[in-house]
């Protein structure tokens, strides 16, 4: 499985998120301790947003995260309102670049933890009902990005609790077809340069981990001593697979089978469901 | 583009055919003569099969074969009595191991140099075409893979030639239903450990070039000076993109719309044309 | 061999220099015109500076610039008033990310094309004259990092042509003492960040090509119609290996035995001599 | 730190031992028992002999072994009587190829588990102490090759336990000399391709785990059912940093300051200890 990072709010220096907290994620890539495995080191990638400029890069190399020197100088140099990151622990699939996250397509970007359950059986019949317009496009061999696709199939432009709804009930509906129980695992993390998605579900028991930050003005008033949320507006939100440090009042459980919804002076929480296709 | 070499006789240590010649497949990775692109630097591969063991093996890397040291390493140690390498110049898919050739599927091994025009259009199509057992073994994004597994799915196991056809065929029906003229260039090389096939093909004009070595006794009466010949077998042959060299005699084009089969004491050309599927 | 290109003025998204010139850097990394080698497919680097950040980013890898998405991504996201960029053609050492440049040393950064005559002769004696407390520091195996620490050893935080003439001095003269009669080959740019350094030297004969754009208002005159010079501030320049296309007037040789600092309002081109040591 | 395995006897293929057993090497680069660092990600390198060819072939890659491919394929069809195979953890040295190990010399192979303390300090004087004539050979930065070059200087090719104890004693002194109390940590493997030595040895404390594999004869007795000790000869040996399974009566460990031989019929335990230089 994986781990991830979205982070949306004051512009930031990639550094301070992704090296610096205590149980980092670049920390999590040796040592994860909420992960299926342990170890994350079949690739990373990175991908932020810069002012002026509608798609994001995306930056992702095949190796570990903890010994890249390209990704630590973009951490050490590179600033932006709007991030992800995430680290990739494969479950058999390559490990190239095509297969890391995060994905992008126009100005949206995808990541994502989990799997599609027996993801070869399903690949075929998954794969034919994205858009023939946007099959082509489909680079690597992940489900992951079979599921990006999807959503995109589905109206992920124009309203993307809908369309990951829908991607969800159709790998379920396939799944059940094709004799897999419990088909979907997934947290999920979508933007589109702007608003910032966040899903949480499994077919079956708990989801993978995820968590947001708490509102930031009430973590000043909770440690007033801690220099770092002075810097930071009252709108920055993280949101993670785990808590990057043991923060007390910092952290929050995304409820499984829900989404959130981080967006200046507007997030919120919401329930989620597959919606039959 | 790219440039192949496919090995069949003598055991030898791949350097004398890799490294060795003077217009060796490195020499062309970094200065082909023949091809649409002088350098082929989008990763390299080599396949070898080895006594005892049914299927090849296969060592792929994203970097140029001219500065590739595990390659090097391999080539001065290891022996085989028959073996393809292969440089690739990409058209634009992605440059990962799982877009470099050999593929291989079981003990059949293949390799590609041309193209299917615009594959990005007709890709879903020749998807969809693959034997759904076998759609999720497609690892990679190239035309070559989807070729292989056409094949693969035409019957390659029992009729190597016929398979081939077949997949030419659809190529170019499919091709032509989708508003491409000429949807085909290939030159092919194939082989399940025992015999090896090599086409030469193009749906329009001239296919890549491709060549084969003379008969080894053939060389040695013209060449009696040539030590290396006398180590050699009777029944070695060369083929390859381009010549590994100028001695005369040595090299021989193998006709456009041809076939070869080459395996001890039976080598014969034959016509190919695609078959309607 | 290698080439380089060496940009301050305006800042610029990387792309706009980096790829989208008619005979870009990018394109001479697969065909140089002016190189010793055609092909500069072992690795490449950039460094940029960035606001409020003293150090530069420095992203580097082994594979060929033309075909890296991570290089593509970085050009088309990052702006930068200074940056620095270079392919490398290895003459034999380690294809490496420690053997690629630009070179960093706190904020000082360091790139070159040319070689150290039989540098495996003099390298022992040449590591041994860099400064006890840097020689640690060295990653590498290459000439070109070697001639950083020396100048990092002979001054070159408080006097850049100094150390650099000091380098080159000292270089010339181990090689003589080695038996080695034309030791030395260079073109150098060197910065901290602030002003920028282009040397052009050989022991013998015509150094390698380089070139300084011409001043931007010229230009203007000269080319009233290009938008793109409307774009960029008159103290903006180029320094490159070779002409990044064939604009008449905008590409001016730099001397053999000289040196350029561009620095806003204040270029001039003086000789360049090594200095004994 | 790193893990490494040496193997010595029956030709095998290089998978019977590098990935089949329960605890295997591969196994070890995730989930190491008895290493300073549970994970070995950053590099590996294999390293064998083959009939007829006095130098050994070293393939040796950047990414983790877990999931390196062409590592799976080489083991899948090579066999070679005496090989080594090593997984590093870097302590912060540059993640390349020339700092994986095996190092090779001509015929002499060399790899290490361990480090020698606060190396920086002593890296200057350790590599003039190197033969003028083999410093330019030096290609990486590790502390375990400049080790194995200061062991060729001290007659590695004439006496091998002299040339590594003058080389610890060399270690040790100039660690002394630069305020370093306890400068040698290390288990060492070389070989020349037909002998194979195994050092085990701290300036202080335990040094890293090391174990040797108990005679196969002794192994039958114990285990008359195990069919795979019926196809190995009585002087088959392994030499590994932690056992590669929990059989009882396979493993024995090296007993600290003490060295090993293997060879046909005449393996031995000696003490070992630095010799002053």
């Amino acid at each position: 499985m994986c781990r991830w990072l979205a982070y949306s709010g004051t512009p930031m220096l990639l550094d301070d998120v992704l090296y610096r907290p205590e149980h980092s994620l670049i920390d999590q890539s040796l040592h994860s301790r909420l992960g299926v495995e342990t170890t994350n080191g079949d690739g990373f990638g990175i991908g932020w947003y810069t002012q002026d400029i509608d798609t994001p890069a995306i930056v992702r190399d095949t190796g570990p995260a903890w010994n890249n020197r390209n990704l630590r100088e973009i951490a050490d140099h590179v600033r932006s309102p709007l991030f992800f990151a995430h680290i990739r622990a494969s479950t058999g699939t390559a490990v190239q670049q095509t297969n890391c996250h995060p994905f992008r397509h126009g100005r949206w970007m995808w990541m994502h933890n989990g799997a599609i359950t027996d993801f070869h059986r399903l690949r075929r019949d998954l794969c034919l009902a994205i858009d023939p317009a946007l099959f082509s496009s489909v680079e690597g061999s992940t489900d992951s990005e079979v599921m990006f696709f999807l959503a995109l199939t589905f109206g992920l432009d124009q309203d993307p609790p809908g369309a990951v709804a829908r991607m969800a009930g159709l790998v379920e509906r396939l799944g059940h077809e094709n004799g897999v129980e419990f088909p979907l695992q997934m947290t999920l993390a979508v933007t589109d340069g702007d608003r910032l998605w966040a899903f949480r579900y499994a077919s079956q028991g708990p989801p993978r981990s995820l968590f947001y930050s708490s509102r930031v003005d009430t973590l000043r008033e909770l440690h007033p001593d801690m220099a770092f949320l002075q810097r930071v507006s009252d709108v920055t939100r993280l949101v993670v697979s785990e808590p990057l440090g043991d923060l007390p009042g910092a952290w929050n459980e995304v409820p499984p089978s829900s989404y959130g919804i981080v967006h200046a002076g507007a997030d919120e929480l919401r329930p989620f469901a597959p919606q039959p296709v």
